[in-house]
């Protein structure tokens, strides 16, 4: 059976194949960067229209009350299944860099007395820079390990660890339970990034006892670009949850107006300022193609189309240094020369990926509106750039 | 003349009456809010429609390089003339709170060796909250000071004064030009938070000669509810402005993934996260109505409607208790007995102010959609009330 053949065959097989007609998506384009920004759903733009024109417009101030004010917290909830969380843990609001900065000061004023912050070494920049700010205001140093190395140099010394669960280069998908267990047997209290896995590979939060974590909703949440991140707490750590972002949102008593910062009891004390009610109702909106789905199918379709292109990389473009290894997230990424000027010919010809310095072309492979057909036009015109 | 025939005769001389058909507002409401959440201009709906569908949808990533990626400079060089900047000082992004503690915290760091930083006693309760966390980071100490004291207060022990420029309560407008000038006469680095005065009353940031400053959008510039903050920073301390949520969109190569941080020239360095693109383009359409009006129109029509509500206010509801004085910005408040509970009988009679604790009934007067007619009423339902 040649190659499409087969990857007619498993779109058709294939039991997420529906859910693309959810997306507002341009047949022809072949989107593989799901990673970097996901696709919009198509609830987006009329929510965004009844949120405009009906509450906004309709109800005005009034719906603060009527369901905005606490939507960080309800959409928290609407995101803490996919990440192995329980109710009352999560909560939505900033950036990712945003949330970072809570997480990683927080997080040291949960384990004093330890000079040091870890920092897996191929992070994503921002969690580097605000580890290094972080630091720089609660008197820490800032070492970057690489990740197989974390277990090894975590000591008495180490206060925090950051840690990425997928590589956003490589791909590559770490041992979430098993790094946590054991930075936690060296006293360490650990900060996962989720940003390339929540959406795309089960997340065991609660179950892994991970202490804190962080994750972006525009990437495999489809929430929009620069939509709201999201922070996770523990549930043993919420009553000692001490952010530096003590905005009048996560008061105990926001409208009472009192002089002094009492945070709320439970997950709300990660609020900090006003909740941006447009992107995080839009947000709220692209959450709704989770209805019928598991993270477990996302996952499976994910692996599948993974081990699809791979094999089509293999056959149409033999050589070709794929830098992703076995254990990957929801991303195939091929090292190739002059990569930057490589994707945009790719783009050009209707297969969107992206690039990351130095030599690195990302093809994300989002279960929910990635078709077979679409990672296989990706290697036939990966070969045609030979 | 009775009150109606002035305020029917007021609405129809009003140079600005037209711009009220610009926003979508309900012609039975009176609106009178507009300094906690500005009403949606009519251009934001259609605007978000195209975002979503041919940027979003149908460009997907590449919108990043299609003007999203320069939105929080080109939407801030939108605002700067609202408050007296020239370009490249003012980027928008990041809730107000947020914005307070990069400016705060910046602050201090251009003024070392002062161990305190002042906070005006009146201020509305996030700036003293994050003053307080900002200062607990630095190892700075805060107080609390009345702005008429402030002067006197301020010596070679302060670091930074943080003075809001319209209480929120009372709606009282402080004399930025002339505190400005007696902070810095003590050595002391000036931030501003504009929200209550930002598009109701010319501010004279580069001719004040002000350090920072912070302001909301979604206020006086009908943003959208939560819509993103905007930080200002005087020309001569640009290259030393060093704040400390040191995201990789600050950064001077962000797309260079490179470990270390390196703020970029210029006010991008305010910048932290990505872009919240939805919530900024709906500012940037929200600022269309800025096209055909000045700051200065709209600050006479909104102390035109101030005299004209005031005098309602004498004549209907006589001995009503004003604790708006003289000086002061877009708002008049009211001191009223269960100022709550009368509040809530105003709405559901189609009269929309607010309330604030303790005892205080607000009326915005935003100039660009307030008739003369909505001030009379608001004083006949109030008087209704007694």
């Amino acid at each position: 059976m040649s190659l499409r053949d087969e990857a007619a065959e498993l779109d058709a097989l294939d039991p997420l194949a529906g859910k693309r007609a959810e997306f507002d998506l341009d047949p022809e384009v072949s989107y593989l960067d799901g990673n970097s920004l996901g696709a919009p759903p198509r609830g987006v733009a009329p929510r965004m229209a009844q949120v405009i024109g009906e509450q906004w417009g309709g109800r005005l101030i009034r719906s603060w009350d009527e369901g905005w004010w606490d939507a960080p917290e309800r959409i928290g909830d609407r995101i803490a299944p996919l990440v192995g969380a329980g109710p009352g843990q999560v909560v939505v609001g900033d950036s990712t860099t945003v949330n970072l900065f809570k997480a990683v000061v927080a997080a040291a004023r949960l384990n004093p007395g330890r000079p040091e912050i870890l920092v897996d070494a191929g992070t994503f920049p921002t969690d580097g820079y605000i580890a290094e700010s972080a630091a720089r205001m609660t008197g820490h140093s800032v070492r970057r390990v690489p990740v197989g190395a974390l277990a090894a140099e975590t000591d008495s010394r180490t206060a925090v660890v950051l840690v990425n669960h997928v590589d956003y280069v490589t791909g590559e998908l770490h041992d979430l339970p098993g790094i946590t267990a054991a930075l936690h047997a060296a006293g360490a209290v650990v900060v996962w990034d989720l940003c390339h896995s929540v959406g795309a590979v089960p997340v065991p939060l609660d179950a892994a006892e991970v202490d804190l974590a962080v994750g972006c909703t525009y990437k495999f949440l489809n929430g929009g670009p620069g939509s709201p991140a999201f922070l996770y707490v523990a549930r043993k750590w919420l009553a000692d949850f001490d952010q530096p972002l003590t905005g009048w949102a996560g008061h105990a008593d926001p409208f009472g107006m009192t002089p002094g910062y009492a945070g709320r009891a439970g997950i709300s004390r990660g609020r900090t300022g006003t909740p941006d009610i447009l992107s995080m109702l839009a947000l709220d909106a692209a959450l709704d193609v989770w209805r019928d789905v598991t993270i477990d199918q996302v996952r499976a379709k994910g692996l599948a189309l993974g081990e699809f292109f791979l094999r089509c990389l293999d056959e149409l473009v033999p050589g070709a240094r794929v830098v992703t290894p076995a254990s990957r997230g929801n991303q195939i990424s091929v090292a190739w020369p002059d990569a930057k000027a490589a994707m945009g010919k790719l783009i050009a010809r209707g297969v969107i990926g992206d690039f990351r310095p130095p030599e690195v072309l990302r093809f994300g492979l989002a279960g929910l509106y990635v078709r077979y057909a679409d990672v296989l036009r990706a290697a036939e015109e990966l070969r045609g750039l030979r």
